[in-house]
């Protein structure tokens, strides 16, 4: 059904191609990850894929993306790019994506891109919020989408340590085994504790992320926020330079992709920073962030 | 299984029976309602019972509940009671009933009564709070968790509408036909409408509630928000005491029993406002609703 091509499609692919980003929204538990896995295995870059290609009248998409998330690790402020030879407009990319999606992913906006913009290689930064539940009692609520830590937590404590991981650094005591990146050098440009209710958040951008090192942050920071370690770990696992002296790997749950930064000559569309239950804080957010 | 009684619970069983309640907090979306349903259909009744016959010892347990939550209804504040004679520490009933719950229901505390008190006849009042994510593009998180609105509402004329609703009135207009209440009189102590980032959130403390009556208020209050009904409207739909007036009930995914009050007497631990992602909001409310 996919590879009949009406008419009004067939005739739009004559006029050329045009490069399409999308903001993108997902929770991803039902998946195992962003990235399109073999035939069977849910993947958002698969459902994604499958609705745009509806929108395109049959056409094939292929998308690229700026954060291949892992499995059941969510995003409010994905992007990605295709390219196409079919003509709508951008509502209509975003509102037949969304009619044609799943519940849990939908396309938040659409904007036409010169050919040189690439969703991974354009973008200079990414930001991660990791939200912990922090209380007694599990969270019958949410359950998927925030890692519950039951030990009372001194942010103040995670705070401290956390500057350790500020600024350009071997990140490889951070980094999972199967990590694909070239170098283990990654520059960390904030790390914020954020307390929301019994929400503490941490905010975190980089100019890219190794494979688990927003999870393994979060496991040491945890671990000295309960007191089981002094805040001087912290610096002692980066220098140690060894994944395993940095403890276990936080789950996926609480972990969020909420924002990509780009050239401004992009002029890439701004939603508020998610997820959306922590959109009360998120203009706050955004004044502190510019001393961070 | 849970017929058969061990040693140490059939001994206990001698010293007496007491009365026990416990706030329970759950998620409703799996759930046909928290009422007791005929065999194979799940109520938040049925696995309560069930996890804390387990603590029990394999006595049979029966709740009695402060609130009926519909089905997918939601509860963060939810009060129930049982009588036993088995004797647990009330660590022993919250810890015990958790590791025996699924995920989406939690015990939050345990609290040993007097023989006169009821969970559901010694309540006075009950709050509940609706929760609606008002934005253009669904959210692809909390989906069960929030009733999503693309219509931009009018806050304003929502708390103006909504002044209509408080105080003693027969609220036929807003009552389910198969409502089993007695009287369609109920007094609404307060109904508030609180902005929480993209959140619009409906507060209403009452003595008791019809069936659907939130969510009937959510209806009309959300059509007079969207500007599709003048802020009157509210006002003649009360007054004509018929249900279909009142247009559609609204959605019960962002519906949530947040408290039940019981006399002072009873002394009953108070959790924050729930549901937690509100919890930033709570002591603002609080406050806030001395005045209401």
């Amino acid at each position: 059904m996919l590879h009949d091509l009406p008419k009004a499609a067939a005739e739009s692919a004559a006029v050329g191609v045009s490069r399409i980003a999308l903001g993108v929204e997902y929770k991803g538990s039902r998946y195992r990850g962003f990235q399109r896995q073999r035939a069977g295995v849910p993947s958002v870059q698969e459902a994604l894929e499958r609705a745009l290609s509806r929108v395109a009248g049959g056409h094939p998409v292929a998308l690229s993306c700026a954060g291949r998330t892992d499995a059941l690790v969510h995003a409010s402020g994905q992007v990605v790019h295709f390219d196409t030879s079919v003509e709508r407009s951008m509502h209509a990319w975003v509102m037949g994506a969304n009619m044609n999606l799943p519940g849990d992913i939908s396309v938040t906006w659409a904007k036409a891109m010169p050919a040189h913009f690439d969703a991974r290689f354009s973008a200079m930064a990414r930001r991660y919020r990791y939200v912990i539940y922090n209380d007694q009692i599990r969270p019958a609520h949410m359950a998927e989408e925030v890692t519950w830590n039951h030990r009372p937590l001194d942010i103040e404590l995670m705070r401290e340590a956390a500057k350790a991981f500020v600024g350009t650094h071997d990140f490889s005591a951070f980094r999972a085994r199967q990590c694909q990146a070239k170098s283990p050098v990654k520059t960390v440009h904030h790390l914020q504790l954020l307390q929301h209710g019994k929400f503490i958040v941490i905010d975190v951008r980089a100019n890219a992320f190794l494979h688990h090192m927003v999870r393994n942050f979060a496991g040491v920071l945890m671990t000295i926020g309960a007191g089981e370690r002094p805040v001087e770990w912290a610096q002692q696992v980066l220098q140690a330079r060894i994944r395993r002296t940095g403890g276990v790997t936080a789950h996926p749950y609480g972990l969020y992709l909420v924002r990509v930064e780009y050239p401004e000559e992009f002029k890439l569309p701004q939603r508020y920073l998610g997820p959306h239950f922590l959109s009360g804080l998120a203009d706050h957010q955004d004044s502190c962030l510019n001393n961070g």
